[in-house]
């Protein structure tokens, strides 16, 4: 068993560990640039046209044109709030996909208790939306919130051609997507997907916890959710985070210039993963999806209960998930449910997700593991 | 002139500089515990656990009991906005002084717009609410919102006096009192004062910016205004801000011990600033208000704008407000006025706010460059 201090860490979807330069800056910035950006001198004011910087980096980051607009704010969670209903026009109609993280799932669902049309669109066993269900309910749509990579599946949506044929159907509905499992890991290009909104997470990046940033397309007409002082163009109150902000554009200019070369590296880690699963755990199955994110991938052992497979990993030196962090206190998996899996399936998933630290051995070293774990549950259930 | 990195920071009401242990803390979490609080494995439920932890040892320091809530939040603004809109009734009448900072006088406004009815009470030439107009407004209230100290200008309200008054008027009515400028300064005990909901800021007293926190009477119905996952009680959605959260925790068991002593020696400071500006700066006006914080002092000089004694006192090396950083841009001081003080006042007077860092040594600097500075405009005046 391994040390709890080598704990090898394979739930890099919940969140990430901090990049070394990430916190040298945020340490830099708390000693010597802790003033409030709002302030008239000098100090502040410095401090006030850098998060202006940033933005504009962000912005350059995500293709996005100078025009556009970024909006900081304390998270992802945050940020999709802020997108569904600060853009969610009076008397309108919002159309989300089964597959979403519980912030614009919980969110769209409190919409439709205070009196919104909130329809749920199904998905397919593919992991993504169903676009003739998609299309069906398109009819009165003002807006569409879905996510780029699925945070408990990795299946990826072809989000410029669905925005594509959501304008197409009208032009006037918004779309939302929710990109923390996407940003910095795939190519983003927010102009040539077409989005008005996109979500992106520090956390989710190697920067800080409390960041998060909604893009906001020059023209969608967004309202506040958080009043008070007139930070972000009036759009959201509050002191910035500054040390956080940035981190987190410390983080961001470490990991884009190597997307490609990471992909790459955790898509060999992914494709071993699953050869090595399918040869030598024969009780488990591999959730094969395409196209998927090679960041995240999903086991499920028929008969071990996903809490139970993720204890016994962990006491063999692994940190695995049983689904989102944030749905992690429910036993059935809404979305695999809702992809039409089993449910011997849904209830016995886990969650693996790297980060491009992880490593060919320490996939081994955790395939060897599931192995012996899943071999002993079932010796013993024989007996 | 004193170079910028011997700037003499006076505008500790805007934020203050984060304690090195505070530091220390956060990097440490951010290296060591980056884990995601609500993941299932052990580490992560240590995570949990110290959150757990933070929260009962904020609920003894705020004195309330282990039976009342502390919801963690990105912030005092978010704070206060959940406080009014989360425990507001459906058609309930919220009642809210004129004194208040942006997040809540702002809310309010937003709340009255969506249809609450939505009732502003005078301050008095002291800079607190006029009781008589409080009562008066009462009728019909479910909830009144105040603040402690004033942000502009120290005033420190009856917190226990008012509640009092309130509760027998009708005991059903909530009270929700703004504390960002009041925890760490003055003792603050919540079970004594008889507030429902209290507001406390971490960057205020030397901890992180994006950190916030609600206390939540045992029994209050709150509604949370962000959705997502089931963290903080299912009343406030998004991953916590783990090291920010801790960060805060250090900041206030370090201050918490020395709120007597810091209190006593930010007095000398303020009665050797209001002595020697009565004494030597003939054209300056002191506000001076009883009971007011000695953390916060107000100076106007008539016929030289805010903004403009900002400048030049940085120019002497001498960081202060023209107001609350989070109203800095409007050129009228909206609670001076309020209070009864002529144009001429309410237009021209600084904020000058101590930390307990700061010296008597600091003190008499300012005076001689303020000195400087008044006599210096008003001689080219002359001229």
């Amino acid at each position: 068993m391994k040390k709890e201090n080598c704990m090898v860490f394979l739930d890099n979807a919940s969140t990430t560990k901090p990049f070394k330069e990430v916190l040298v800056t945020m340490q830099q910035v708390n000693e010597l640039q802790f003033f409030n950006p709002s302030a008239l001198y000098g100090e502040s004011v410095k401090m006030n046209t850098q998060l202006q910087q940033v933005k504009a980096n962000l912005l350059k980051s995500l293709g996005a044109t100078f025009f556009d607009n970024i909006i900081f704010t304390s998270g992802a969670t945050e940020a999709n709030n802020l997108a569904l209903r600060g853009a969610l026009k009076r008397n309108g109609k919002l159309v989300v996909s089964m597959g979403e993280h519980p912030s614009v799932y919980q969110t769209a669902k409190q919409l439709g208790l205070e009196g919104y049309e909130v329809v749920f669109v199904n998905l397919t066993e593919n992991g993504t939306m169903d676009l003739n269900d998609l299309m069906e309910k398109l009819t009165g749509a003002t807006m569409v919130s879905f996510m780029h990579v699925s945070n408990e599946t990795g299946a990826i949506h072809d989000v410029k051609q669905i925005v594509q044929r959501i304008k197409a159907f009208n032009k006037n509905i918004l779309v939302h997507v929710d990109g923390v499992q996407a940003f910095g890991k795939l190519p983003v290009n927010v102009a040539s997907l077409g989005v008005d909104l996109y979500t992106v997470s520090s956390h989710k990046v190697h920067g800080p916890k409390g960041v998060g940033a909604l893009y906001v397309k020059k023209g969608v007409n967004l309202k506040p959710i958080l009043f008070g002082g007139e930070q972000e163009s009036g759009l959201r109150a509050g002191t910035e985070n500054v040390a956080g902000i940035l981190g987190f554009e410390v983080a961001v200019q470490t990991l884009l210039p190597n997307i490609k070369t990471n992909y790459e590296k955790v898509n060999v880690l992914k494709q071993h993963l699953i050869a090595q699963v399918e040869e030598k755990v024969k009780q488990a199955v591999m959730l094969k999806l395409e196209p998927a994110s090679p960041y995240i991938c999903v086991v499920a052992v028929p008969n071990i209960k996903s809490e139970t497979l993720l204890h016994l990993l962990e006491q063999k030196g692994f940190l695995v998930a049983n689904g989102s962090a944030c749905s992690s206190r429910n036993s059935d998996n809404r979305i695999l449910a809702n992809m039409g899996l089993p449910k011997n399936i849904s209830t016995s998933s886990i969650r693996i997700s790297f980060s491009e630290e992880n490593t060919t051995n320490e996939v081994t070293q955790f395939l060897d593991s599931l192995w012996q774990v899943v071999s002993a549950h079932f010796n013993i259930l024989r007996k």
